[in-house]
């Protein structure tokens, strides 16, 4: 069996029984609302996991287990996408939300607010109350269903907030933009003209689709790895968000020594075996994420072409990277929260545009990283359910 | 073959080669500084996390196996210790120091300092100033050898600070004192009357030796559990620190209403597979540990035994709990850290004791959850290192 056979056998009875939040939350619907997809990881990374059990390594993070992470990281980002960085400045961290929190309070000007580019990943719109800091939503500028920074809207909340962190999230989640080398050089322009601060979360940049390529925001330029942090993981692109395991990418001397001063605070985070997850992703783990980066090209295929035909008023953004759809429902008579409505008539159980900010009203977030024999199924539940509702 | 015999054939060799924290930091030392065991876990929780492995167990922490985390908690809570706390009031966390760093946050009054009895665990002392607070070391009572709080000191502390928090480790760590219902209620009337909280790091109440009995704080008085926050984990007792589980128990409803509002920053903290592995442990780890503990207490007798015959001026605190050995090195001439010595001059690492706090001058705490022959090694090459000193 080829891995596509593999995936396409796998049924929503099996997901359920595993007991994830996304088959669990909604017993009675399809489960498309996390971001994780549901073909397990890549033998490479479980039998690594399963000499880390042979070995007891439950243990407190080892130096040498640190290293090796690290210069996986650096290997990686090198060979993939040609940016050089040094494996002392890769620190392992639980999960990019952390390293947000992190960079929030150390790394932004106290107080500021926290400048967040809608639609969002969800959190990003919480964290920074978590941290007692305020956030202002820029939303993108939406030019015929692509998806671009409003420089000139950023450019103000910076220049009204001085030292204020800007969350770029690229590959981005929810759009699937990948942004490219030009986007990202002006929006760096911009930032350090105002002196401001970007927290670069890159965690989908193994994920990227035919025809786009993911460019490490402070590889574009001097001023852009001065003034930004980043983080990576193998976690989404490998599957495996639940061990707890990310990675931060310092890229300039004063950041280091502001890293040197913190680090405490993160150094117990991450699990040892998330770590040796991570290193034998990045190490080994290319040829299946090839096979599965063809198959959610399909699935995305798929997505467009059943809407196209079957769900007219229905705009698919086309994703360039990441396994996250957004779904702009305004032709139909849904309402703000079309989730609600299409968890309940459709028994789809989708993200609600409105959690990744004002600029996501009329929208959902569809995770199309499953069966294709399950999208199917949701899609033509979605179709039904949609099928009586008024155009607008 | 026995589990005491198993235990035994492990050797320094194969520890090195498993590449923990432990065993790698100095390559030329036997390694006793970090609170882990050599043993590694319990075959229950290995076949749990091997089953975890089976069914794609990676991803983000799902409602059912929250709930059976907190269901196996409070059983084991209740079936050990006879407390009866409700499953929903028990939380997932990272572990116990984010614990530690979100109760401080939020639990205790803003900008008060974080009161320490010293001799303490050493993050202790380091969590406090990574979330811009200070601490107040209040050193324990040291009656020959016999470690007890200086209440007078405490309620000082706490009449000059509202509102503050004081930290409570029992079993104690590094002193390895289980305090007894008297102890605690005396120090619970303290906090009372001073309207102070209290963290309770409750991580190694599974470890518990013949004669002694773990009694949690909060089930000691209302007021107790009106004034603190407890943190559990089975990770110490089975041996997983580093899969990243631990638990927050809440037992009065004004604390569950500021968790409500904070919990968010948590949610995405513990590893799924590490709460699989609590899960397995509390449930079915019971006659692992059994035996696990009567090999440890032989460990102190070899320790104390072998310490009274060959290095008469070392005092040994008896541990009534916990695999921590708290040795008090004024009795010979080492000067303040005689940590640094000992590594060099014995090849055993230990912890400095004064990472523990001022009151540690002089001491050394030691892990002693290692194979017994390593053990006899550590000792004679101590015996060996201070046999030339000079006796203060």
């Amino acid at each position: 069996m080829t891995l596509a056979e593999q995936f396409d056998a796998i049924t929503v009875e099996t997901l359920r029984e595993r007991g994830s939040y996304k088959w669990t939350a909604y017993p009675n619907s399809i489960g498309m609302f996390v971001a994780e997809m549901d073909f397990g990881t890549a033998p490479v990374v479980d039998r690594a996991l399963r000499t880390a059990l042979d070995n007891n390594q439950f243990g407190y993070i080892s130096a040498p287990i640190a290293r090796e992470l690290s210069r996986a990281t650096a290997d990686y980002q090198q060979r993939r996408f040609g940016w050089s960085i040094a494996p002392q400045r890769v620190h392992p961290i639980a999960d990019v939300l952390r390293g947000l929190e992190v960079v929030i309070e150390h790394f932004s000007a106290p107080g500021t607010p926290v400048i967040v580019p809608t639609p969002g990943y969800m959190p990003f719109l919480t964290v920074p109350g978590q941290v007692g800091r305020a956030f202002i939503e820029v939303p993108l500028l939406n030019t015929g269903g692509r998806y671009e920074f409003d420089l000139d809207a950023i450019d103000a909340a910076l220049a009204q907030h001085p030292g204020a962190l800007v969350v770029l999230c690229n590959p981005y989640n929810p759009t699937g933009r990948v942004l490219t080398t030009q986007e990202l050089l002006a929006f760096s322009e911009v930032v350090e003209r105002r002196g401001g601060r970007v927290f670069a979360d890159e965690i989908h940049a193994p994920l990227v689709y035919e025809g786009h390529l993911h460019v490490p925001y402070a590889s574009v330029s001097e001023a852009a790895a001065a003034h930004s942090v980043t983080a990576v993981s193998a976690s989404k692109a490998w599957n495996f968000p639940g061990l707890k395991c990310a990675q931060l990418v310092i890229t300039n001397d004063a950041d280091a020594q502001i890293w040197s001063e913190v680090k405490g605070r993160l150094n117990h985070g991450p699990s040892t075996i998330g770590m040796i997850a991570n290193t034998a992703a990045y190490d080994h783990g290319q040829p299946w994420l090839d096979e599965v980066t063809e198959y959610l090209q399909g699935n995305w295929q798929l997505m467009q072409s059943f809407a196209a035909e079957h769900m007219p008023a229905l705009r698919v953004t086309q994703p360039e990277g990441t396994y996250i759809g957004w779904l702009d429902w305004r032709g139909y008579d849904l309402g703000d929260t079309p989730a609600t409505l299409l968890r309940e008539k459709a028994g789809v159980a989708l993200t609600a545009g409105t959690s990744c900010g004002q600029a996501g009203a009329g929208f959902t977030r569809i995770i199309f990283a499953t069966p294709r024999p399950i999208l199917q199924n949701a899609l033509e539940q979605l179709a039904d359910a949609v099928s009586g509702c008024r155009t607008a």
